[in-house]
């Protein structure tokens, strides 16, 4: 089992991944000195999938569970579920040492977290994440939350879980369209932090889709590392952690405009990244040679990189004014400048942004 | 103007206090980096007393303002009025730098400071207390937070203003049974804290009662000055801050049991910590002097310090072992060993606790 250490004074925690560890997990919680009741909130999918294994695990070293159910889908991140959830940890008399664990993808994780973050102020939570976004992006750096119907992921809280445990194994069952979509963020950690990773991901294609474990731990491990080191000089998105959004704008204001229903997150923005490559190669912090490798390599592992012609323009731009990263009405954008390296670039022209969304 | 800075390192924050500086709030918010629009969260009760003069204050320094307004009262602090607020900060697209103001008593800073604390994963936001409870405790300390119909104050995270602002002039029209109240919280940082503050508040009843802003301003500074202190020694509450907690586990006990509507919250404590000093007594930690003066002071002042004899013990048994302060089953008090000075007891006995209740 590898494990990356994440650096946060006293809300540090340790991730680990591996092959066949879930019925590791029991194991895993004894030295976090948690009360004996632990929920396990999960969707009917996965559950059915890993439930048992986990809950066995959890049993066997003592504790006592009961599991939180939440149906499979974005659409159910809502007030009304993280309310249920609620109702059951205080039904159930969950005290604040005790402990919710996360099992499915990014849904069950950021709505998990929330209610773990708000729950007598927070009591401590454990990612299992079972998607390949969620292991890569979601599960690490304590961004919680549930969306409102007038935004995405508008109320929430950044708060740190005290346990990822990552079992590779898990992606067998995914689809294999949400295992590429996951891929989007793995090459966006390239783009921005990581020209080896990048490398890595040009040579290994089939041995990715194929799920070769190595390759996989690898690659998952480094996306955490990444992510890990970026959050840790930066949790709260004061600065650096920022370059993580790289993609976002643009991703999410197409992700709005199809009414989250067209493309899946990692879909949407890897036409975002290309389209922001697109912005960076017009406003020439790029060369276009890096700009093409970037977009070949989405194209390489069937990711989208243009944006539909059905969309209208728009109603892009009113979403990318909306965004929850634009402050007092800034616009601001991630550009890489090579593979490997990204900037902040304030300011950018709405015409601009027109030509790049149109070339 | 007094001011208190509260230290807690990148969110440290200045408490004002003094006499005719509500409309002084437009001014201390210039130097926050706020952006330009702010909301102000208030009553209508509490509104129509102040909310114009804080309104033109805040509009005159060049802030775009917008009213939120909860009905009067403690059973509007839930999710639903939670989720009013939201809606309100969405539709106005407030961002990430944008403010909220809590005007009003400890419902208002509660579910003012939980809002913004959950608003696009924190926003910063100012308490303006205009009750002496919330002056002295809710507005200090960052708890803030909801009830559920299942327990009080149960979903909340930490979360701390960017300044408070105490005008002991908003005093004058407070009912005289809720400033007598608050007063129990000041008697509270007496025993707990500091014997200097207890004889202050033993010698100048009159003057207190009176609202003699000059008095006024001292033991309103001295308590949260008192807060502040314990509070950035264990801003979580991990040990010391829940000697704060002194008369709270069985004043809430006592609230649980009446369902909240006999007693102010200052009334419920003034009794647990009158029950709590005599179960100090009997364990021969504290005086039989300095107990009797610890109920003298709270009887002079109109505070209650006997349970009513209608209460079924039973209920306030079964309301203890279910408090947010108990940790897997085991009960805790904080017991006065003599006027200034209380210590964290464990595991005290429920006959003991029987016979300081029936006293």
């Amino acid at each position: 089992m590898e494990k990356i250490r994440v650096e946060l004074a006293e809300r540090s925690y340790d991730i680990s991944i591996g092959t066949n560890v879930l019925n590791k997990i029991g194991e895993n919680l004894k030295s976090l000195g948690l009360s004996p009741k632990i929920a396990l909130v999960s969707n009917p999918t996965v559950f059915s999938l890993f439930g048992k294994t986990v809950l066995d695990s959890v049993k066997k070293t003592g504790f006592d569970t009961f599991t939180v159910s939440i149906p499979d889908g974005e659409e159910y991140k809502d007030l009304l579920w993280l309310q249920h959830i609620y109702n059951e940890l205080l039904t159930h008399k969950l005290d604040r040492s005790s402990a919710l664990i996360a099992l499915g993808g990014g849904v069950i994780g950021d709505i998990t977290g929330f209610a773990a973050s708000t729950y007598m102020r927070g009591i401590p939570y454990i990612q299992i994440p079972t998607t390949l976004l969620a292991q890569v992006d979601s599960s690490v750096g304590g961004k919680t939350g549930v969306n409102h119907k007038l935004g995405k992921n508008m109320i929430g809280a950044f708060w740190q879980p005290r346990l990822v445990l990552i079992d590779v194994d898990t992606l067998k069952t995914l689809p294999k369209r949400e295992l590429v979509a996951g891929l989007a963020e793995v090459i966006k950690y390239g783009v921005i932090y990581d020209k080896d990773l990048f490398r890595t991901l040009e040579l290994n294609k089939d041995r990715i889709l194929n799920l070769d474990r190595k390759i996989l731990i690898h690659v998952i491990k480094r996306s955490c590392e990444i992510k890990t080191e970026v959050v840790s000089k930066d949790e709260r998105e004061a600065g650096l952690r920022s370059i993580l959004n790289y993609g976002h704008t643009i991703g999410h204001a197409i992700e709005t405009a199809t009414d989250y229903k067209r493309f899946l997150h990692g879909e949407a923005i890897a036409i975002g990244m290309s389209i922001e490559a697109e912005l960076s190669q017009r406003l020439g912090l790029i060369d276009r040679d890096h700009l093409v490798r970037i977009k070949n390599l989405f194209d390489s592992y069937g990711l989208p990189t243009k944006i539909p012609s059905t969309i209208e323009i728009k109603r892009i731009f009113s979403s990318i004014r909306l965004d929850k990263k634009a402050v007092a009405g800034a616009l601001k954008f991630i550009l890489p400048e090579k593979i490997g390296k990204v900037k902040i670039h304030k300011g950018v022209t709405e015409k601009l942004i027109e030509e790049s969304l149109t070339h």
